[in-house]
């Protein structure tokens, strides 16, 4: 036990160890994970998976222990003690959370899904390779029917996605989302289509060869100006790039490079360096316990989203950078200008893949996922016919039809390794409050563009630290988003936002 | 469960399941130790510690579970069902072993000395840095208080040391080590007088700078040519060379680099792949079960040992590999010939340090601290006197006197950071095992010369692996050791293998 919180009872002590033991038995899972994604050897995956199977039915079973109801039971008695989102009230409160969560769902069930995951997974992997979703239908049939009854394990709610939305956004209900997607969607599809009447801005000096290495040094360096801590983090290389952290202090990124495309690894890395000084930034009394996460799905997704795109793809970020990457990349970026680069680099296109996708479209990739997954669950729509729905949505809201289910309804891992439900929301959750909040940073900190033109970003992050990540999830999300932005969360900023600076970059 | 070995009973299965989970979560800890000793940031150090501490108590209340008591007595009775040496009859045999040692120790003494030894170890590193023995002497005083405490549990034994020697070297005891090191000890020392008596050979070709990447480029095909299958296995750099398992399909060495010394690297590599090939050749039903392990730590190092000397220093393998090393470093050893380098990675030396000793002195170094080990634990020695003891054993054995504590009795990390006794017997056992095998190998197959000359290891391991690594623990030490090689452990090999080599070497 390395926590600070102070107890002021016995009990408290025990709950600080108990939930500690719990976080660091997936501490230990999440090492395994991100070993196995980076240098775990090929033929190490079969031990491996038995090996964080068994350490996660190990945390489970301390999760939902009898005696750590009662201690919680005991404990809720005695939260009238302490401070409204004090560290101690808070700990009594997301801990108890989430076993009433945890408590709901029997363990044959977790154990039944989880196979069933792997499963799912390696029909997937096959299926793409084959570009057929015949061959994941059936599995994707079956992931369907055990999101529904993982939903029918929890009572009282509006709408079956909502206790989905609930495990990964708090707080959150399809009530909620709806509307405000609907609208964001009325809004973006003109703004979008006014892009594409524009002429394409010149994009081939992304488009050159660009050494590995060199790219990769380039990314440390640039975490390292913009207040990553190496000394308490690192960056890797995997085929997914992820965030994951064993520790505050233990917070790594890894991050992907592909030599034709000067794009991916770069905001790559700063993507996931968003979500690691979130992370690394989380007040140390919270160390080891349940409230040294991420408030929510979205608000993380908020904090990569906030430095890849309102940061990482802004001018004043280039008017510093960029002189740093012609250096590193003479021969290819000498006589490309900073304002062919800056337009390059936020070039507008309906394309066809999330992932790939800019920041004005990309919330309508996202938006048809979400609505798609409602009918799912809704049984409005059917497994066989989600790969035709697929496809007209894009060619509704983007203008384009996939030509194969590869880049279509199979592009994505979500629905396929975990349940189909609650798996989007948060990136648009995510790029919404990232906004809102840099929307109050600049109003808090007039010199803040200027500070970031001059390669100067302590008092953005010192401003993140002290209004988002210190808490850790002591606050839910809409508690959060009004304490630091002081309104409840709406699309106006992220509109506000997305028009000002297009408007500019397309002359419409 | 992939085990495949088959049960004859639900008994079996039921252990076998059990069994599989301690070693798994011990294999998970091995992981957080692997990635503390290669990648984890520095800050990391506070979370991890406490990380595998929890993960040994759950192995260790899993290993000493009164369930598995009753499962073990059931099986017992059965255990004539089996044919011995059977993967059954070993499984039942090793893990009741393991069961009925574990429980032997309060669990209260194993956290305490656990707490013990981080203290011991912290003020080692101090006076290590300090060159002051009297910084860390009352700790390792209670060090020692706690090893005799540790052996009091155990009863029924001739020495002191035996139940300690009995943890790691299965079979073995003062009574049978004391005759075999006092015989070697004497035979010994005067090859070695025999040998400083001699001019030394020209070392210099090895002190030169070696581009760091291009030796690890190096070790990396040496190894592949070797036999080392990456596919199960990866070479990192960390501190202190080390070898470590999550199941045989995932076997990792580290290695380390010395720019100023070419050996470092090179011997160190070979060193640990041997122990690794040890695991990568377990028979794959032993997976997940505690007979996945070595026999013994003496018969491990006969696998590291044989692979870095008897092979790796032997003139048909350089006679093979030189060409590419000079070819890898033309600049430092185009004009040095393979004889000059031979006799350089054989030169014999009278030295303070064990871990750079050659394999003539080695087991000098060995023996005194295991004779030192036996008068601590028996009381004839005072841990106040250890370090004027160590200096003196020093000069009568090789002739050398440490100038300083730190070039003496603090330089091995071994008893200050476990327990005083059986810390160093297995180097030496290693050491006569490896050429007791070697010997057999080269009756078995009259060609082994010839063939590694050529670079063909293909049958020395085949060799290895039938007749040692296949059988991971189901024999003892003893029993493989004339399983193998058709005779009890004795010192003749070994003595005619030095005495052959260095007769030639140095005219003696």
């Amino acid at each position: 036990m390395i926590s600070t919180l102070t107890p002021t009872s016995d009990r408290l002590q025990q709950l600080q160890t108990w939930v500690t033991e719990i976080h660091d038995i997936y501490a230990a899972a999440a090492l395994l994970y991100w070993d196995r994604a980076t240098y775990m050897p090929s033929q190490g995956v079969a031990a491996r998976g038995r090996q964080m199977a068994l350490l996660r039915q190990i945390a489970h079973q301390k999760m939902t222990d009898d005696r750590l109801g009662e201690l919680l039971a005991n404990l809720r008695s005695q939260a009238g003690d302490f401070a409204p989102h004090s560290a101690e009230a808070s700990l009594i409160e997301v801990a108890d959370r989430n076993y009433q969560r945890a408590v709901q769902v029997p363990s044959e069930f977790v154990a039944r899904f989880s196979r069933h995951r792997t499963d799912c997974y390696d029909a997937w992997a096959r299926a793409k390779e084959d570009d057929n979703f015949a061959i994941v239908q059936p599995k994707l049939e079956k992931t369907l029917e055990l999101t529904q009854e993982y939903a029918s394990y929890f009572s009282g709610y509006d709408h079956i996605a909502d206790p989905l939305i609930e495990d990964v956004d708090y707080g959150m209900t399809v009530a909620t989302l709806r509307p405000l997607f609907s609208q964001l969607r009325q809004e973006l599809v003109p703004i979008v289509e006014a892009i594409a009447a524009c002429p394409a801005p010149d994009t081939s000096c992304l488009q050159q060869t660009f050494d590995r290495q060199q790219q990769l040094d380039f990314t440390l360096d640039l975490l390292q100006q913009l207040g990553y801590d190496f000394s308490r983090g690192r960056q890797d290389e995997s085929l997914h790039p992820f965030t994951t952290s064993f520790s505050i202090d233990d917070v790594r990124i890894t991050t992907r490079v592909r030599e034709d495309d000067l794009t991916e690894a770069l905001f790559s890395s700063i993507h996931e360096m968003g979500h690691a000084l979130y992370e690394q930034g989380f007040d140390r009394q919270l160390e080891g316990t349940p409230l040294a996460e991420g408030s929510s799905s979205g608000v993380h997704e908020s904090q990569s989203r906030l430095w890849e795109n309102l940061v990482g793809r802004s001018h004043q970020f280039w008017k510093y950078f960029y002189p740093q990457l012609q250096q590193k990349f003479p021969q290819q970026l000498a006589d490309v200008s900073l304002d062919t680069f800056y337009r390059a680099v936020n070039n507008v296109e309906r394309s066809l893949i999330r992932t790939d996708a800019d920041e004005v479209t990309y919330n309508l990739h996202v938006m048809i996922r979400f609505d798609l997954e409602l009918e799912l669950l809704e049984g409005s729509l059917a497994v066989r016919d989600l790969p035709e729905a697929w496809n007209a949505r894009y060619e509704s809201d983007l203008g384009v039809r996939p030509p194969s289910d590869r880049l279509g309804v199979l592009q994505d891992i979500h629905w396929y390794t975990s349940n189909i439900g609650a798996m989007f929301q948060c990136y648009t959750l995510g790029n919404l409050m990232s906004a809102q909040l840099y929307d109050a940073v600049l109003k808090a900190d007039p010199n803040l563009l200027e500070n970031i033109a001059a390669g100067n970003f302590a008092s953005l992050h010192r401003w993140l630290i002290d209004n988002v990540h210190q808490f850790g999830c002591r606050y839910t999300p809409s508690e959060l988003i009004v304490k630091a932005t002081g309104a409840e969360l709406s699309i106006a900023p992220f509109l506000n936002y997305i028009r000002g600076k297009y408007s500019q970059l397309y002359d419409i």
